[in-house]
C-alpha cells in the first residue's frame, strides 16, 4: 500500500482504545492519527493523559497527538469506537452522518436492523447490509458496523462450523470470564481474590441474542434471525484475559463424533482467504490434549486472534460439548473490530477521505 | 453424654485427613484417639510426621499420638477414612470385617450394592442397607457407610428439594471446582495462577452417576437409582475452597418460579430435626442479591455446612437455573463423613466397643 | 457488667466501619447503637445502604439501624472513627467537642502533641496525655485517641520487645501489604493480578515516623521520641488480608539470638494483665518453623490479634532479622481500635454518658 | 552465519529446559540438535516425553528428536545445562572432560575458583579463566562456564553500575519471587494462593554470595571476591514469572541522587557494544514512574532481557534505595545462558566442533 488509512479512536484513554492503539502499531494498512476522549482529558497530550495499561511501550507518535473531544471532525478516515455505551449511540451516530465510518465495539447499535454486527469469519456477508444503511439515514460516506460482545465471540466462532454442517438448534453455555471484560479500574481486587462472582451484568442477555443476529440469513436487506434456543450462565472468574466456556449443543441433524471434530478443523473463512493482516490461519484451533484449552495457555494463539476448542465429547443429554476460549480483549474486542475493518477495507468501504 | 466415642483416623496426615482431625476438635459426642497413616509416617508423633496445613493449631492431644499402620486393631470405636483411593478399597474392608464401622471418604465402595452413599439431609432412609450389608458380608459390628465426591454433594442438596416437590429429570452442570479439591500438594501453582483448567479427572464420572444413588430409592435392600440424566462439565478455578456450579434443570412437573424458591427455602431434612451437633440450620440457604453465592464470600456459611444457592431463574431451554455453591472441603469431605457419623450414632449403628 | 456502653460508628459503610461492626457483635462490654456516614447513605437504614463485604452475616439490629450524617449528637457514649482522611480530621474534633470520646483510626490527628497514638500492647501509658488535651483543648467527657497506622502496629508489636530490653537504634524494613489495606473498591483487579506493586502513597512516611511516637517516653505531657532510624519499602502484594514485614534491626546493647528469641515469647503487657476482652493471650507469637509466619496461614492467630514472628536469625550487617506478620484490618485497624477502647473504659476514660 | 552451532539441551524436559528450546527457537547463530534428559524419557521423541509449560507451540523440529540420555557423546557443538543440582556437577563435568563447552544454570560450578560465573553485562572479562581452566583440568576444547541465581542477576545488573561508579560497600536486599523459580510442579498451588512465603531454601546464602563474585576481579587467574556485605531476605509471592526486589545500599563514596540515577541509565556493556542477538538495547531501564517497576507490567521488557529499576531515592539509613526487577526465567535463567554463549561464541570459545 503507497499510504495508509488514517484512523481516530473514540475513547481512546479507556480499556479498549488503548487495546486499539497498541494493536494498530505498524499495522500494515492504518495509522492512529486522532485520538478523541471525554471533556477530562480532552485538550492533554495522549501521553499524559492516559494511565497506559498494556504492558508494551505506548508509541511516541500516539502519545504526541493532541487529544481532542469526541466529536467530528476528525483528522481520520475512518474511526474505531470503544466509547461507553453511556455515549456511544449518538456519538457513533454523528460520526456515521459527518462520514465518517465508524467501526464500533460498543453495544448500542447492535441490534440495529441497519447495522451489521460482524465477525469477518462468521457472517462476512452481513456487510452489504451497510448499503442499505446508508440509503436508509442518508448516510454518504460514513456507516455504523459492530462487533459482538467479548463472550459472544469464542461461542459463535465455535457454533458457526457446526452450524453450517449439521444446524445447532440448542445451546447452554457457562462462561468463565476474565477481569479484563470489566475494563479498568473495573473490577474491585477484594471482589474476585480467591472467589468466583455468578454474574456479570447483562451479560447472559448478550450471549443470548447476539448469536442469533450473527448467524442470522441476510434477505433483501432483513436478517432472519437463526432458530436457536441458548441458555447462559455468565461467571466472572480470577485470570487476567481469556473467556473459558463450558458448552452443551444439540444438533437439527445428528452427527458422528469424527465429523464434529473435523467441522471445527476444516473450517475456514473470508479473513483467511483474503489473508487480512489480523486473521488467524485457522479461525478455530482444535485442541487433543484432555485439559486444554487452559485460559493463561491458550489465549494468545495466533496473536490472540484465534477461537480454540477441546473437550469435545458426546453430551448424554444434548449431542455434544466441549470447550472454547477466546481472548476477551483482543478477538472479543479491540482486535475483532480492527479484522472488520480490514474485511471492510477489503471490500471498498473504507477509503481515503 | 458421659463418654465420648473413640475415633481412628485412616489418612491421617493427609488433606481429609487434617480435616478430620481440626473438625473433630471439641466434637460433643467423639474424640480422636487414633490415626493411622502409610509405612513412611508410622511409628512417629503425629505432630511430628504432619506437615499440619489447616490455619488453626494443631491440638497437643492429637499431636502426641503415635501414628499406627493402617490395619487393625486400632484403639476406637470407629474409623473416618480419608485414605487414597489406591489403597482404601481393600483396608476398609479389613477395618469392617473387624469388627469397627468404617465411615469413609473414598470412592472405592460407593457404588456397592450393599453399602449406603449416604447425606444425612438427602438420603437418611438408604442407612438401613447397612443391616443388609452386615448380613452379606458378614459383618458383625463393623460396616462401610460412604459420602459422595465433593463436586456431587453441593448439586444433590439443590437437586433433592426440587426432586421432591417437582420431579428432576435432566440437570446440565458445570462445575468451578477449588485447588483443595485436588489435595495437598496437588494442583502445582504454575498450572492454575491466572488459569482455568476445564478438566478434572474423574470428576464428570462422579457428579453424573454418585446423584443417581443419593435420590434412588431404597426397596427391599436394592437401590432403585433416580431416573435422571446430568451432563457435567468439570473446571478448575483459582480458588482455595468451595466448589461454585451453575445448574440447568428439567423438571419431571411444571411449576412456577415462587414454588422453586420456596421448595429450596423451606427444605429440612433429619439432620435439622435431630438437632446433629453438625447440621446447618437449613440444608439450602437461598440469596436474594443478583450475584450470590460466591465462593469466598459464602463458604463458610453456617461452618462450611450449608449449601447456598442463588440466581434462581427461569432457563430458556429447561425449566429453572440457578448457582450453588458447597463448601469441599467441609461439607464437601471430613465435615459431611462426621455428619455421617453423627446420624449413624443417633441411629444406633455406632456404639462404644 | 450491668449494663453495655452505647456506641457509635463513624463511617460506617465503608471497610472499616463495617469491621468494626463485625468485631462489635457480641462484645461483652460495647454495642452499636449508631451508625453514621455521609449524605450519600444518611437517611437510609443500614442494611439496605451497605455493601457488606464481610463474610459474616450483618446483625438485624445493625441492619435496622438508620444512618445518620457524622455530626453531633449521635445515641451513643462514645464513638469509633472509620472516616476518610479528607473528613476525618473536622468531625472528630466536633465530637470530642460534642462531648464524645473518638477512637480513631484516622491518620489526621495521630501526630497532634496532645493525642495519644495508642497500641495497648506497647504504650499504655500514653493514655494519661488524654488529661493534658481535656485540659488545652477544653474538652469536658470528649477527647481524641488514635491507632496507628496497619503497617506500622506489626512492625511496632516486634519492635517493642526488642526496644525494652536491648534497645533498637535502626530498622530497614519490607512491606509486602495486602490489599485490603486499599479499602473498598479500593486496587483494581487488573493491577494487582499476577503483579506487585511498588509503591503505597504515603504508606513509607508513616511507618518510619510513627514508631517513633509509640515508642516515646512520656514526660511531663511531652513525647520524647524514640531515636531510631527507620528505612521503609512498602510493596503491594497479591494476598487479601494480612501485612507480612521483612525486617533488620540494629541494636543499642549486642546480645545472643538467644535472647531476641526470648524477648519476643516472654513479653506481655497491660492487655494481657487487665485480660481485656480482645487482648491476644500473647502480643507476640514466635514460630520456630524455617518458613513461617506466612501471611494466610498465622494471620487469624488469636483473632487476628496476636502478631506473629519467625525467621529470626543474625543479620550480616545490623544484628537480628527477622519476618513479622500482623492482620492489617484486624489488629491493624478496627480490631485494634477496639482494644484501644478496652483499655480507656478499663482505665475510666470511657463511661455511660 | 553461513552455518549455526549445533546446541544440546541437558535437562531438556524440566523448566529451564523448555525455555532454552523455546528461546532458541529462530536464534541466528545457535540451533538445537540433541536433546538429553534423565532415564525416564531417554529414548522417547521429545514431543511425546515432554509436559511443554510454554505458552508458544513446540517447534516440530524438536518435537522430532529422540532424548538421549545425559552422557557424551552428543551430537552438538555445545551443551546448556538445565540439569537438576542433585546431578548437575558431574554430568557438566564429564560433558566438558569429552570436550563439550557447557554452559550452565546450574548451582554446582558456581564457585569452583577456575570456572567463570558470568553475566555479560557485567563481568564479561572473567571469561578468561576459561584458558586457565582448561590448563588446569586438562580440558581441550570443553569447558564449564555458569550463570548465577534468578534471583541474584536483577540485583547485580542494578549494583554494577553503582560499583563502578561509586562503590558499594553494603545491601540489604528484600525479594519477591515468582513461583516460577522454583520449577515445575514446584510450589503447590495451596501454598501460595492469597498467601506469601517468608523463605526459599538455599536462596539467601546464593543472593549474599554470588555477588561478591560476579563483581571480584580478575587479577592472575584469582577472583578477588568484591568487598561488600550482604543481608537478604527471600519471599515467595503469588506472581507468575519476575523477581522484584526492595534494595537499599551504602555506597564507599558520596553522591548526589541525579548522579545514581545517571549511572543506571548510561550504563552500557560488552552486549550492548559487540551488539549480541539476545542483548538487551540497554542492560538497565529507570523508569520515573513512582510504582514502577511492577512486575505483570515491566518483566518483558526487551524480551524479558533487560533489567528495571525505579523508585530511586535516598535512604534514611543507607546511601540509596531502590527497587529492582528482573525476569526469573529468561534473564535469570535460559535467556541469561544463551547470552553468555553468544558472548563465548563472540570470543572464540564456541566453535563448530
Amino acid at each position: 500500500m503507497s499510504k495508509k488509512l488514517r484512523v481516530g479512536i473514540l475513547g481512546a484513554t479507556g480499556s479498549v482504545g488503548q487495546r486499539f492503539i497498541q494493536l494498530l502499531e505498524n499495522h500494515p494498512w492504518f495509522k492512529v492519527t486522532a485520538v478523541a476522549a471525554s471533556e477530562r482529558s480532552a485538550g492533554k497530550l495522549y501521553g499524559e493523559a492516559v494511565n497506559w495499561k498494556m504492558t508494551t511501550c505506548l508509541s511516541h507518535s500516539v502519545a504526541q497527538l493532541k487529544i481532542k473531544l469526541a466529536k467530528p471532525p476528525l483528522k481520520c478516515d475512518f474511526v474505531f469506537s470503544g466509547l461507553d455505551a453511556v455515549v456511544a449511540g449518538e456519538i457513533e451516530e454523528e460520526f456515521a452522518q459527518a462520514g465518517y465510518p465508524v467501526i464500533s465495539n460498543s453495544k448500542n447499535h447492535r441490534f440495529d436492523p441497519d447495522v451489521p454486527l460482524l465477525i469477518p469469519d462468521v457472517n462476512p456477508d452481513h456487510i452489504t447490509i451497510i448499503d442499505y444503511q446508508r440509503k436508509q439515514r442518508g448516510y454518504t460516506t460514513g456507516f455504523i458496523a459492530t462487533s459482538p460482545n467479548c463472550s459472544t465471540i469464542g461461542l459463535v466462532m465455535a457454533l458457526k462450523p457446526l452450524d453450517d454442517k449439521f444446524g445447532v438448534s440448542k445451546v447452554i453455555v457457562t462462561t468463565m470470564q476474565a477481569i479484563s471484560g470489566a475494563g479498568y479500574p473495573g473490577l474491585p481486587s477484594m471482589d474476585i481474590i480467591d472467589n468466583v462472582i455468578p454474574y456479570i451484568g447483562g451479560e447472559e442477555e448478550k450471549v443470548e441474542t447476539e448469536p442469533l443476529k450473527l448467524l442470522a440469513k441476510l434477505k433483501r436487506n432483513r436478517f432472519e434471525l437463526a432458530k436457536i434456543k441458548i441458555s447462559a450462565h455468565c461467571n466472572r472468574v480470577h485470570v487476567l484475559d481469556g473467556h473459558l466456556e463450558s458448552v452443551s449443543v444439540k444438533l437439527k441433524n445428528k452427527t458422528s463424533l469424527n465429523r464434529v471434530v473435523a467441522a471445527f478443523k476444516n473450517y475456514r473463512s473470508e479473513p483467511q482467504k483474503l489473508k487480512l493482516p489480523s486473521a488467524p490461519e485457522k479461525p478455530v484451533i482444535v485442541k487433543n490434549e484432555p485439559d486444554r484449552p487452559q485460559t493463561r495457555m491458550d489465549r494468545d494463539t495466533d496473536k490472540g486472534m484465534a477461537t480454540t476448542v477441546g473437550r469435545i465429547r458426546p453430551c448424554p443429554i444434548f449431542d455434544y460439548r466441549f470447550t472454547v476460549l477466546s481472548h476477551n480483549t483482543i478477538r472479543g474486542a479491540a482486535g475483532g473490530a480492527i479484522l472488520n475493518a480490514e474485511l471492510l477495507f477489503n471490500r471498498g468501504y473504507l477509503k481515503l477521505l
